[in-house]
């Protein structure tokens, strides 16, 4: 592949990209460039990392060397003031980390893309070192409160008061694109202020700045924002079960028409074009008998366009003959007019978009279901809020019933026992 | 010893003592209590330097182990915005360490304080530690930065918007505490607000608090504030010659019968007392036979009593006959009484302290003159800001005067060659 047909590749579909200049003369030189991708393993990923992962194929398909970090003291680090044991919080970590890898993996599996060309990194495997704290401190000699703040207002969790862990954020990861040796981060364009932050100060304690490539992020299936692990409504987890995935979709705020504020359509956009894209490719470079990177993905590997839709469609809305037929398209552009122009009905495209999702999903269920480590994992890193501790065994007490007639309650009519269950007792018993 | 008597030793003369139950228990199981004093390396270290260092006498009379923290990497934190370049100040810090390990060496052996019995720790040696790293980010999880800019208001360099490694500097002090092993932290009052934040915030990392020691500050020698190594007149240098200690104390505020803002008078106060008072004692547990901690000290080391001064006197006035002759006091409150009822002339009284302090300063003087590697460090710890450059070699130019009458200053009149030392050319010559 030439060093142009590379470039295309690594930014086609992003947002924004930083710093292209240097990815094209790396690429000119004949070498690899380097690439990280980072998540802080907090709440459950959702399908919003669909985006991120998908588009981490072009990078292995253009020869990018690929980090996936797993930034978990940066979890850590992005924490409300709460009463939490810090201990355990740790711990939580920990499984949370390993939860992540797991769905990253069964994603990546999903998908067929090749996890063996994948390097994953845990953050505490070199955030802890003594040159990394030393190039910590040099950064915090350079960043003030307000920079910090600055750059993270979008990513870490503040308030008027920030705790410092939230204000090391952004530096350290600056410093990891160096730790990582990565040419370029990639990340959602969520993260644009830590990148300018990272492309600021890098320089500022001898470290040459990197490129930054950003893919957009998905809206959450409720009117406005981003899909976001914080809010349970907006966002559709990576392990929902199908009748979880219907329910939500078919709440989703998808108004006939309108095409701005639109999860379902924007998931379409962000999310099911791509991966059908990707389908697409991988069968036409199977055809020409071209080497692929790309593995063979696993369930459902059709694309998102019907077995009898015309060739090169990536996408179908489904339809009875009576209501019109289904619609195929080669691009989204196309299906995003017909819906502006109300020739869409919300029903159907949310049918589309449910079923296209349940097939993706069914693969990493699959996974899940299959594998007793990664279900113990997920019992540690979310353990169930409602779940009561287990209770505690009762000492047990003899009771010598005084003789009739004697007692404190004699004079008292006889109550029938009730059991208790775990209910503690309304009154401590007199000993 | 026994305990009541070891816990007066630790406390007297300080000026606050937060935690002391818990140091009496310790003495009172008959264990030796450990104790940590720091100092960060940053400009040259002054005369107030004698109060801690004096008082670490008592502690090791009665048995405390003390360490001397060379906090080399909080001297890099507490650093404001500036243009230095990281690297260069980095190697600068580690210089000051090494220039303030031989001066409190040096202050120790001219006081007769065994260095053997002390332990010189570097900040540098213990907090890039994982362990040390992970406690500093927990620690972060509970420090707002409202909470880390309070603490450090006194101590650390602040503006408005502070510096990240400004914030973390308090916090590590806290857990340097844990560290090095300490039942109490001992410091100057300038250190309260670090020391309530030690305490508030270790519990919440669960570590237990630690009791905290304060000395008072020795006031400058200008009207107002302490004796700060960042303002050269408020202070004298523990390497200042007798002629610079002269003309500083000459032009030091002390109007006449004013007690309350007196730099000398607060001197002898803090530091020339409190030396008097180790003299004496060592002199009568010798006479006594008994052993004592104290070593023989350097130089010249009678109290700063006149020979001829009644027994148990610790201060003289020197006056010649015809103005009264002299004052002898066995302790400072009859001092300063004389003082604020205007028997004692200023000028009496800074003779006084410039003959003792001068007496004080000639041994720490001489072991720098004998100690080519302190000087060497010295050198490179503090850089002359005037200093120039070495002079980059001049290329070499031939000369190749026109014949007379030509050339572009044929018609102007010779001027005489000047001597150009150092100095550059006013306009680069013509190639």
């Amino acid at each position: 592949m030439d060093p142009e047909k590379r470039y295309e590749l690594i930014v086609r579909r992003l947002q924004e990209v930083l710093g292209g200049e240097a990815i094209k003369q790396i690429l000119a030189d004949g070498r690899n460039p380097k690439c990280y991708w980072g998540t802080a393993p907090t709440g459950k990923p959702h399908v919003g990392y669909f985006v991120p992962l998908t588009k981490i194929a072009d990078f292995l398909r253009a020869d990018v060397e690929v980090t996936i970090l797993l930034a978990d003291v940066h979890a850590f680090l992005d924490t409300l003031k709460s009463s939490f044991e810090l201990a355990e919080y740790l711990e939580l970590v920990e499984y949370r980390s390993q939860y992540y890898k797991h769905v990253l993996v069964a994603v990546f599996k999903s998908l067929g893309i090749p996890t063996s060309k994948l390097h994953f990194v845990q953050g505490s495997s070199f955030q802890y070192s003594k040159e990394y704290t030393m190039d910590n401190f040099k950064m915090c000699a350079k960043v003030t409160e307000h920079d910090a703040r600055r750059a993270g207002a979008e990513v870490v969790k503040q308030d008027e008061n920030p705790l410092l862990s939230g204000l090391l954020y952004p530096g350290m990861q600056a410093l990891d694109e160096v730790y990582l040796k990565c040419d370029f981060q990639f990340g959602g364009v969520d993260q644009r202020k830590i990148f300018i932050h990272a492309e600021t100060f890098l320089p500022k304690i001898g470290y040459p700045k990197r490129a930054h490539l950003m893919n957009e992020m998905v809206p959450g299936l409720t009117a406005g924002g981003k899909m976001s692990a914080s809010d349970p409504n907006s966002k559709i987890d990576l392990l929902d079960p199908p009748e979880v995935v219907k329910r939500k979709i078919k709440s989703a705020f998808c108004e006939e028409g309108n095409i701005e504020a639109n999860g379902p359509l924007s998931f379409v956009k962000a999310v099911l074009i791509p991966i059908s894209t990707l389908r697409l490719d991988r069968q036409k470079e199977r055809a020409e008998g071209g080497n692929t990177t790309l593995e063979d993905g696993l369930g459902d590997q059709r694309t998102f366009a019907a077995d009898d839709a015309p060739e090169g469609s990536i996408f179908t809305i489904s339809r009875p003959e009576k209501y019109g037929g289904s619609l195929h398209y080669t691009d989204f552009k196309a299906l995003e007019q017909d819906f502006a122009d109300k020739k869409i009905h919300p029903g159907d495209l949310k049918s589309a978009v449910e079923s296209a999702l349940n097939r993706l999903l069914a693969p990493i269920r699959k996974l899940y279901e299959e594998n007793e480590e990664w279900q113990t994992v997920a019992e540690k890193a979310y353990p169930d809020p409602n779940a009561k501790a287990p209770a505690k065994k009762k000492k047990e007490k003899k009771y010598h019933p005084p003789p009739p007639g004697k007692g404190k309650n004699a004079d008292k009519p006889e109550e029938p026992s009730q059991p208790s269950g775990n209910e503690p007792s309304p009154q401590p018993e007199a000993s």
